[in-house]
């Protein structure tokens, strides 16, 4: 196959690549467990949050408890309602960073995005931590451990990211729907138990709960909508991950944003009805929940203390027990299906940070290296950071998820609001670009759900703003400040580069001459080829160069030189110190300043191993000669690599690592593996 | 100044080198404490360690004190005497691996790298786990906490010695002699009290100790024996640390061997007489010691035990706080100066590691990259592995010096042995080559005292052996047995890679077309200046290549190509994938493939920044790519760097780096600072 051959072939792309791209995207049915996880297991944390925080008033505040679920219920389908609109304008995937960076401009656009990497790191820290809960409830030899648990799972899900996992829509389909089938069961279940008057009554329904400090007497108004208000605020962390469909509408199959448009609204449907059905039921089952910082608020209704180890489970672990108290597998199937869906839940962020990490490179907020897909150090490097950061948060925070939910939905709710302002503008935008009566109509009745979206997230942003402020929240506004300064920094940098840069029509004179110099060490093989690759350039100098540092091994080299009948003059530079490095760098510099319009070409001959171990071995002294160079001007550098036996080895690695799967893949719809024809990999 | 000037003093090397050399060698009163602070510091646990092993069987058995340090005293004499012996033999400073290498084969040579590797090792970990026992009797908060505070320790003697501390002959001489004039005055104190008959007794004299199981009943002759030699085996502690000297032969003023000679007697009188006179003053004082796990045997008088919290502190503590019990600072003088050599003393290993690593390096045994003497990134990797595996052992021994030292002397005793019957070997082969009478016979004496050398350390090595091996000693055992492994595979490797590498006359055949392609991503500054370069070496064929991801940057590139008509030809390679590596790699391999007796020259144009954080955003892909295509036949890579402003800030700081001092530099003999006249740097 002659060179055209080829060129034309890496023209046209491989072939069967476009049908290939379309065999990997999702139907609603598995777009749906791939998108929901992190939205559905929220259900397993979120409505403790309620009980916890209306217990501050004493049991009697329980009453309230279905009421804030609807509040949170309203305000989810008000979003749900917007992001379908976000779904149709934009089905590119940019998600509420696109919006607002388009919309908005820049400043909306790095807001969002610091936002929504504080989002992912407390995804990660919020779901294994309350995921470690699950499993203290399963495997009571885990209680008082969670903390080192959570962050041992952190880990192995870094880890595993970082190996590659093949991401597959069965990876998510089937826990996802065993976690519905689970929750929604157990709910019937408990349903029915509550109409044949037989519901039983959870482990805590024996207690009373001590009002806490402050709460003693009767509330006054203020002091109720304060606390109401709190306690909803802790509700909406049910409302994260929503606006993962958005990012995601590139992997939908056609037509995409419909399809899209409808996953949003199943998901908000199941959502709202697991996290009603599961607040219902507890309440009717006399759930008794306190802060579990202040267990000793718990006491009998003899009023005396609990025990010292009591271990206060979640709300999903003490409805289930009781529902399923004659049935134990129904117990441990809705436990362990909810401690899988955290740790999808988690997975999603390690999927999301490297894509989102990618758009910010683009746009050169983040360093470039973490824009090129092919590139899996980029993906490494975000992996390792996000691990690193939600670990911290679980160590400082105990894994408690009580704690962390204070940090948590800041971020997710002023990525709502920038992303609902900018979709306003975007039909503001577009309805002054039109005059279609339809076409306007249909604009208009979205820019008012947008509207309405808007109103219900900027006053949830003021209530979590105002109630969680203190709690925690305000790590996260620090934070978020944090990555919005860096970005703009690695912003700011990357445009002062490119002026720099820019060329002009002096850049195209030519050098007057090349001085070339081959680097000998030894005179083996890679030496050898060096020399006649430097040759077959012709330059207008050539000369070899060797570093002496040692009489006897100069005088056997010049000896061998001779023998060999070389004829390149070896020019050989001393090196009292041992160095290597500096005399080379210095002589070049030389060279070069004797002829300030030449450039200097050095030839380093290297030898390429390929185990890893062999490269630990080799070639160091090449790598750091290299890099000094490059800052030394007027000098180009020239590997002239001889490929040893095992470099094979590398090759075949490389090979492997390549078609490896790269996290989140699914959910841009690119599965690079999936290019031979004899990788289907469909998902129908 | 022309190429020609340069050349010329490049050749003759620096100006003033020989001289400044010079002047950077050690006079015998500033080698003493450099070289002797490893050796001089174990007075600081090794008396310890023999009344605790004879404490097993009861206070009666400390009368044997002052005879086990006695039998200490004369195997050091031996040693001391055979070393002395070394230093004429061997004045380059290879210390035993040379000796054991040149007389006794490679196979003994790495064996004593092993051993002295594992010595290395254990002289950070006892020495600073003493150190922190001192600093916890000092400072009293400490006590608990050793552990934590030794690693603590040794990360921060890592840290200093990363970032390079100008060594000094002074560093070490003020706190050697305050540590001799400490301990000597104190015995002195001491004694003095003692003829007085004011001697005071220590904290633990009122108590009594409990025979150790199994040394309840009178002891047989045998149990009696072993007991002694268990004690002894861990006197010898004592003698770690004396072929430092012979490793230092080099930085000695001349003349060096017999400089150095001296030093050696020097040393080992101060030592002796130290650890004697502790020895016989504790007694005297009625100090009472046992292994700390078996605190419960040590009793009050009246049979009651003592308080849990009770703190077991260190002969010298004891001692010093009840000589000086009128004089507190006395007390803590004594204290802190035994705690700083304890520091030095884990430092010096911190300074032998680099050159030991550089020696095994040169042949072979070592990656190279430890070889090269300008090589800070040799020096750290050295340094991190030894602060690693120090801290390791630190926490898994919990900063307990009676138990680090059960693992401890092997080592030394190993190299002390095949060192001995490698001088042995030396003199007779010397004898056989001369016929001088006189010379003969100081070579005959030599070799006896070798001969006597090696018969006192074989006979401690089998008493340590059979006395510690299950006491921990089976664990350095096995990390030599590891090293000497990798050490041996190393070579193997390397010499495997020489063969392959042997060059032969095929090798100077010349490529008959070299085919240069220029790797385009924008058309700025530094890809004009590729292609000019790249023109100017006349390749036979030359074109530009472009990797199209994205159709929108592709139209804008070639008309900028044409409006700036660049009379370079530009492939576009499409990316489906949004790879840049691959398609690169291929089209490569293709042309080569296509043409196999000619070479691709592959241009990447890179741009260079200077600030770390810089270079984080940057040429990431460039080097990927770099590395690539070295494992791709026939091709060169050559980097054609751009400058930008902020490269600056990267040559300054490698100036700075490169004048930092490294460890180990003054027990070499070589300060590569002590270069320029400006900087004389003198040691009288």
């Amino acid at each position: 196959m002659g060179v055209g051959d080829v060129s034309k072939r890496i023209l046209l792309g491989r072939k069967l690549r476009s049908s290939q791209l379309g065999e990997t995207l999702l139907p609603k049915r598995v777009a749906l467990p791939v998108f929901a996880s992190d939205a559905l297991s929220s259900v397993a944390y979120a409505p403790d949050e309620v009980f916890i925080m209306l217990s501050l008033a004493g049991a009697s505040a329980y009453a309230f408890s279905w009421k804030v679920g609807i509040a949170v219920a309203v305000v989810m389908f008000a979003v749900i309602a917007s992001y379908r609109q976000t779904v149709y304008a934009y089905p590119s995937g940019g998600g509420d960073y696109e919006v607002a960076k388009v919309n908005l401009g820049r400043t909306a656009g790095v807001t969002v995005a610091s936002a929504l990497l504080m989002d992912y790191v407390l995804t990660v820290a919020v779901s294994i931590s309350a995921g470690a809960q699950y499993a203290a409830a399963a495997l009571p030899f885990l209680s008082g451990h969670e903390a080192t648990f959570a962050a041992g799972l952190v880990v192995a899900l870094a880890a595993m990211n970082l190996r590659g996992i093949r991401e597959s829509g069965t990876l998510f389909a089937f826990p996802t729907y065993f976690f519905m089938f689970g929750i929604l069961g157990m709910c019937l279940v408990g349903l029915f138990q509550l109409l044949t008057g037989n519901l039983p009554v959870v482990e805590s329904a024996e207690f009373v709960i001590e009002k806490a400090p402050g709460y003693d007497d009767e509330l006054t108004t203020v002091a109720l909508i304060f606390l109401l208000a709190r306690a909803f605020s802790s509700g909406c962390a049910a409302l994260t991950g929503v606006e993962a469909v958005s990012n995601g509408v590139p992997a939908f199959r056609k037509p995409k944003s419909r399809n899209a448009a409808t996953t949003l609204l199943m998901l908000a449907m199941i959502a709202i009805t697991m996290m009603l059905s599961v607040i219902v039921l507890a309440r009717e089952m006399g759930l008794r929940m306190v802060d579990p910082h202040e267990l000793e608020r718990l006491r009998r209704a003899d009023g005396s203390a609990l025990p010292a180890d009591y271990d206060q489970h979640t709300v999903i672990s003490q409805i289930a027990e009781a529902v399923f108290q004659d049935f134990p597998p129904g117990f441990y199937f809705v436990v362990s299906m909810t401690g899988i869906i955290l740790v999808l839940a988690a997975n999603t962020a390690f999927n999301g940070f490297p894509v989102l990490g990618s758009i910010l490179a683009k746009d050169g907020l983040a360093p470039r290296a973490f824009g090129s897909r092919g590139d899996r150090l980029a993906y490494s490097n975000g992996i390792v950071f996000l691990a690193a950061m939600a670990i911290a948060l679980i160590w400082i925070f105990d894994a408690q998820p009580t704690r962390l939910i204070q940090l948590y939905i800041v971020g997710v709710f002023v990525s709502f609001n920038l992303s609902q302002l900018g979709m306003i503008r975007h039909w503001t935008r577009e309805l002054s670009g039109t005059t279609d009566t339809l076409e306007r109509a249909r604009m208009q009745r979205s820019r008012l759900i947008n509207t309405i979206g808007l109103a219900f997230t900027a006053v949830v942003l003021v209530v979590v703003l105002v109630t969680k402020f203190l709690a925690g929240a305000w790590i996260t506004v620090l934070a978020m400040i944090v990555f919005f300064l860096v970005m703009q920094a690695i912003r700011k940098h990357y445009d002062l580069v490119e002026a720099e840069l820019a060329g002009d029509d002096q850049d195209k004179v030519l050098p007057t001459r090349v001085h070339a110099i081959v680097l000998v060490s030894k005179l083996h093989k890679p030496t050898l080829r060096a020399l006649a690759f430097a040759k077959a350039t012709r330059p207008n100098a050539l000369e070899a160069v060797y570093v002496a540092a040692d009489q006897e091994a100069t005088d056997r080299l010049l000896d061998e030189w001779d023998e060999r009948r070389i004829d390149v003059p070896l020019k050989v530079l001393h090196s009292p110190y041992r160095e290597l490095v500096r005399p080379i760098v210095e002589y070049a510099a030389e060279i070069r300043r004797a002829n300030p319009r030449g450039v200097v070409a050095v030839y380093i001959p290297e030898y390429v191993v390929g185990r890893w171990w062999e490269q630990l071995l080799h070639n160091q002294t090449a790598l750091r000669l290299k890099g000094r160079l490059l800052f030394t001007p007027g000098v180009m550098v020239i590997s002239v690599p001889y490929q040893l036996r095992s470099s094979a080895y590398a090759i075949e690695r490389e090979a492997r690592v390549e078609t490896r799967a790269r996290p989140g893949d699914v959910r841009r719809g690119t599965l690079p593996g999936a290019r031979g024809p004899d990788d289907p990999r469909r998902f129908d």
